[in-house]
């Protein structure tokens, strides 16, 4: 298959690729991707990536941000890093990506495990995963030409625990390389509209 | 208690004024309120109205909108709708307002079955009733002073069916009054983080 995977530099990402570019062609993106560039923050930047690349058999998308900050001190505005990365940049690499997708092909998204099992600082992380989570379940029953749509919600990673860590007290970290099986799962099964849920 | 509900005149916020104000004294607000104006779509409007009405015990919003588009059809303009409404809409009532919630006091937003029970257009509101929902779980184990915070998830109401049934072909509507009975579990129990699913 050919793969754009956004997000392939990062630390899921790259064990999304490791994993993947055995047995698929895999086109890495991100704003300083490897074969294209894309702002997913940036409605008209993901048109041109999709422009550029045309057809590809599936999307994913490991990449999206949202702010850390308790809920006393979550503004309105803080809010907003959310809502433009994680929850309206994983949506729309869909919105507009439908007419790119070969028929049978699929959308993969990436939620967080900080949706089911909260911690302090996280609630607007919590909402973009809850709403990228339902989004994926109401999306797969309309989908046209048999194109899937799952998301993937990891816990916290085993490489990532060093730099956010402290954010997730008593949380027992998974490899990458156990979370990128879950994405294998999305493009080369057959199931669409599930959560697949890495916790552990 | 001292009740701010906010979308009273509808076809939820009438079922649930009806059922607490027996008990309650319940300040109605919406974007013509017969107690209070506000358009919860407007950040300002929401600050203006909480320094109007000062404290209360709890918080009902039982207002939001979104988008009903076939997922070919949802442009990431259409989707806007859902996300300044239900979404930004709902958390800003609650961002905005902890200063002004009474210790102990609580937060009840509203989501819906489509984030569950998936129907066709209905992508961006399930979007943003998943949202809800994670944020409401995350809220909950970071809120000031005992104040608790719950979602409703009401199913299609027997009173909107004449509306919006042919949205839900196959749901079993439920009577206005039992979705009342989830708020009033909200607001007079003593749970939080709850997402409160009344489907049949
Ligand atoms: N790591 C974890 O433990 C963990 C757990 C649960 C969920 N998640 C979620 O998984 C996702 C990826 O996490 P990660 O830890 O792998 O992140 P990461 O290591 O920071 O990598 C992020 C990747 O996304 C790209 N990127 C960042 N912003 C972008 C944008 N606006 N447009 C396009 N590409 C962008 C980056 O490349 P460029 O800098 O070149 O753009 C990079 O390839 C995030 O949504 C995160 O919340 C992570
Ligand atoms: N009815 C159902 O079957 C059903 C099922 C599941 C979920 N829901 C959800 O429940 C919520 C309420 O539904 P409903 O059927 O009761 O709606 P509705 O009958 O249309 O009533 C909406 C209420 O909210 C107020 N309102 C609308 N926009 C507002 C805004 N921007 N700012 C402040 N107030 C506003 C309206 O008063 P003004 O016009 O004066 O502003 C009215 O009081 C919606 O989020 C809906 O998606 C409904």
């Amino acid at each position: 298959m050919k793969i754009l995977l956004v997000g392939a530099s990062g630390t899921i990402g790259s064990n999304i690729y490791d994993r993947l570019q055995i047995d698929h062609e895999i086109i890495r993106a991100g704003r300083n991707g490897a074969d294209v560039q894309v702002d997913i923050t940036d409605e008209s930047s993901i048109r041109d990536m999709y422009e550029r690349i045309g057809n590809v058999d599936a999307v994913i998308n490991a990449s999206g941000s949202a702010g850390f900050a308790s809920l006393t001190e979550l503004t309105p505005d803080k809010n907003e890093t959310a809502i433009n990365s994680k929850l309206k940049g994983q949506m729309n690499l869909v919105l507009l990506g439908i007419p790119y997708i070969n028929d049978g092909g699929s959308f993969t998204l990436t939620s967080g495990v900080m949706m089911d099992d909260p911690i302090p600082k996280g609630s607007s992380a919590a909402m973009a995963n809850g709403a990228i989570r339902s989004f994926v379940t109401s999306a797969a029953v309309e989908m046209p030409r048999d194109i899937r749509i799952n998301s993937v919600s990891p816990g916290l990673l085993e490489e990532s625990a060093s730099r956010i860590g402290h954010f997730f007290r008593g949380f027992i970290p998974v490899p990458g390389k156990k979370v990128a099986v879950a994405y294998q799962k999305s493009v080369e099964g057959a199931q669409t509209g599930q959560s697949y849920e890495v916790y552990e």
